[in-house]
């Protein structure tokens, strides 16, 4: 095997294939479409087999399939296949699986595993991956699981638990690392082609002095380029190292390393010493988790429930908190709008116009909105710059205001001096004046509630995302039907 | 200094102090506040520092910053302020803070720089990051600058931008290491050692064939474990290896990191030959920049001009389209009412009531289409399982209907059959049940249009996240005016 010919004949044929072509039978369909997902082709064999009980042929299928593929699988198949499935892979079923899944089939693949089985699965993960997998069972099934974990990676879990949620002591691998600083290249070298037992994969070597505290970390591609003989010591500094304490929250982290491009980061406790270690895939879950958060908040969906894979019940009711919120602010829109009800009865016209002020408002205070909220995540909005942001923002609603009222009051100035309602070319012309002014006000209210709304909400410790766009709407609905209105009932109706 | 306690000498402040706590001089504002972000006070003494001309100041107060700080630095400063830190910092202004800022702010600061400097910055910085930082100058200033940059790294530079934007080609750095298969682990220690130009760094040894073909990686922390004698074509092939076509789209390429949670990933050409490597800084990158997108997208921003810290003109002008396209589908939603103008005139209280129709339509079809847009991007929704959603989708519709139908047309129905408009209590009845059958129709449209549009939308190849809202909400006002009006003129009226 130590001759390069023989090593290329072994493996013939990951050379002379296109790149991500798998290896299977011709009658079989290939797992992977062209997009590196599961093809439909794919999962409906899979689904079939499920069904029929052949579960030779399914794990023949899954054999092959990256643990993310299977997470993928789980996903698109029934709750009732996923628990046949379950049984069909046994001890196929790669944890990593676990930690691939969405919640909601996580649960349900946990509940259809035995309590051995889950056991083999923590103790087999990283402590992050374990505690990840552990933190959403029930306190009375976690600590059966637990029961049946070897002592030593029981407590590690347990004391991984005892960190708070989101922060980076649940986040790392307690699996590190870490050299003295007196040791050198060759040592480092030595030390890791000893068999015992280190993390899988890391990317940097963490120097520690005798206290545990870490002085500094080494990239492995610069630790590489020295002689045997250099001290790690010496090759710390290069660049500025981040410790996270362990009590960060989650959110602040991802923002470190995506700051900062980090790898890795080594993790210390109050003292500064040495605890763990979180990597960067980590990381680009939780961006990727908070910016969705944060998306479907806007949208008013609560993100536990919102996978499309969750059961029935939990998505309506998911829909159903915000839903309610906003039947009681369009009821409280009514109100406004029954105040002026004299109004309406006079003059037809203005009801047919009125949902276009509340909905431009409404509108511009979304666009306003999303951009603060989305420059608050990624703190390019401060305390620095919010006033001048604020004054900005207003002015933007000001200018595009009065575009839109110049254009809007023309229109239905045409629409109802001519053909609409009653009176003729200055009734038409008074009505125009009244949208128009109507827009501009509601537009410069959208521009203001739009930023100060999650300004405020963020000062006094909420999430902004969450609930501003309920009171956005509220405000510009509010405010467009009674400027509206208001302004018709005087010089209209008058 | 090859004693350990001459290098603990060296840097004592290192372990003696909590982390990240910068070694200032007492009397200068911390650059840092509690949250890893410059301080308000810090950036404060800056401006005044730059406005006073005190570049030496300026100078000593940059000096430690790292380059994302200096990118923060600009953002939160004023235009001028930009320009003169530009020429203030020099030599100083470390490349890679072009890549870390802002569009709008990067092309503000390459205005402001000269060619000469423009081109040793581009020749530090890696292909990926020089490409990017070019891409978006015009053909004739990149000339320029290309013109100054020496004949190799011009080479690799422009046939970095021949690929197209948003490729894996463009994203790849062209620094990469690679190994013949037949080498052993001492080898290429060894070759590491040498002082050859090789990428700053890397994460996996990538294992080439004669003809450059990429048979497959080993991770630097595997490679590390291995005596010296092992040959690096045997180590390959514990782990599938994921090659990325150069032409392959960005979102695809963020999408397998993030699915295999991988850190770097060789990019092939179209004969399966290795030519660049992309590592997962970079995708984070792309991760947030897409997610981004769709949510500014749903809102109605264009991404392009979203930053707050452009110019006043690009931000009125980004949201000044979709106001119109709204604009645009509110006057229509006012057609459809004007439809019903006798309607109208002669029941006030249908005028007050039907917004809040529309209202919960708008936010029930927003809540669907968020959730869908998620899960196209995450590829949880696929052809495989469209339909089970889309039926899925209006059911929740259905179910949430009834629910707020019941509700609503309670309300609505003690509303106006004690206190409001003509009619008492079987009137009151009458409209709690057009009301609430209005509802129910456009709570299932809200459902059905939510799921099939952006569906729809990524079949004809078109972005679901960009159009989509303009099209659910003017499905769910005109259904909701017409379904309520045309029930009343029927019931009510009638």
């Amino acid at each position: 095997m130590n001759e390069p010919s023989a090593i290329e004949n072994t493996r013939p044929e990951e050379t002379d294939m296109p790149p991500g072509t798998p290896d299977h039978e011709p009658d079989e369909p290939r797992p992977e479409d062209e997009g590196h997902d599961l093809s439909a082709e794919f999962i409906r064999e899979v689904r079939e087999s499920i069904d029929e009980g052949d579960g030779t042929h399914v794990r023949s299928l899954c054999e092959e399939l990256h643990p993310a593929d299977v997470a993928d699988l789980f996903e698109q198949i029934s709750d009732d296949q996923r628990k046949a499935l379950v049984g069909i892979l046994g001890q196929m079923l790669d944890p990593i699986t676990l930690v691939e899944v969405d919640e909601d089939v996580r649960d349900l693949i946990i509940e259809a595993m035995s309590t051995g089985q889950l056991a083999d699965a923590v103790s087999e993960l990283d402590t992050d991956d374990a505690a990840f997998v552990l933190e959403d069972m029930d306190e009375e099934a976690r600590l059966e699981v637990l029961a049946e974990v070897p002592v030593a990676e029981r407590l590690a879990l347990l004391s991984a638990l005892e960190y708070e949620d989101e922060t980076a002591g649940r986040l790392m691998q307690r699996e590190v690392f870490a050299a003295p600083a007196y040791w050198t290249v060759g040592q480092i070298i030595d030390r890791l082609r000893s068999p015992e037992e280190l993390p899988e994969t890391f990317y940097e070597v963490f120097v520690i002095d005798p206290a545990f505290k870490v002085i500094g970390s080494v990239p492995l591609a610069q630790f590489l380029r020295n002689p045997r003989e250099t001290v790690i010591g010496d090759l710390v500094g290069e660049q500025e190292l981040r410790r996270i304490p362990a009590d960060m929250d989650q959110e602040e982290v991802a923002y470190l390393f995506e700051k900062y491009n980090l790898i890795s980061a080594p993790v210390v406790d109050r003292g500064d010493r040495l605890v763990g270690m979180i990597t960067v895939d980590d990381v680009v879950e939780i961006v990727h988790e908070e910016t969705h958060e944060d998306m479907l908040a806007l949208a008013g969906v609560e993100a536990e429930q919102s996978g499309i894979s969750g059961s029935l019940r939990a998505t309506v009711s998911s829909r159903f908190s915000w839903l309610a919120v906003n039947l009681f602010t369009a009821i409280l829109a009514s109100v406004v709008i029954s105040f002026f009800d004299a109004t309406l009865e006079q003059v037809v016209a203005v009801a047919i116009l009125m949902p276009i002020v509340a909905s431009m408002g409404g509108n511009a205070g979304t666009q306003t909105l999303t951009v603060a909220v989305r420059n608050l995540a990624t703190r390019e909005l401060t305390a620095a710059n919010a006033l001048r942001i604020v004054g900005r923002e207003t002015l933007v609603g000001l200018i595009n205001g009065c575009a839109f009222a110049v254009l809007m009051g023309c229109i239905s100035g045409v629409w109802y001096g001519t053909i609409g309602g009653g009176g003729g070319a200055e009734a038409g012309l008074v009505l125009g004046l009244v949208l128009a002014a109507a827009m501009i006000i509601n537009m410069i209210m959208a521009g203001l509630s739009g930023i100060l709304i999650p300004l405020v909400l963020q000062r006094v410790g909420a999430d902004p995302a969450v609930a501003s766009a309920v009171f956005v709407t509220t405000v510009t609905d509010i405010v467009g039907f009674f400027a509206f209105l208001g302004l018709a009932a005087i010089f209209i109706v008058g």
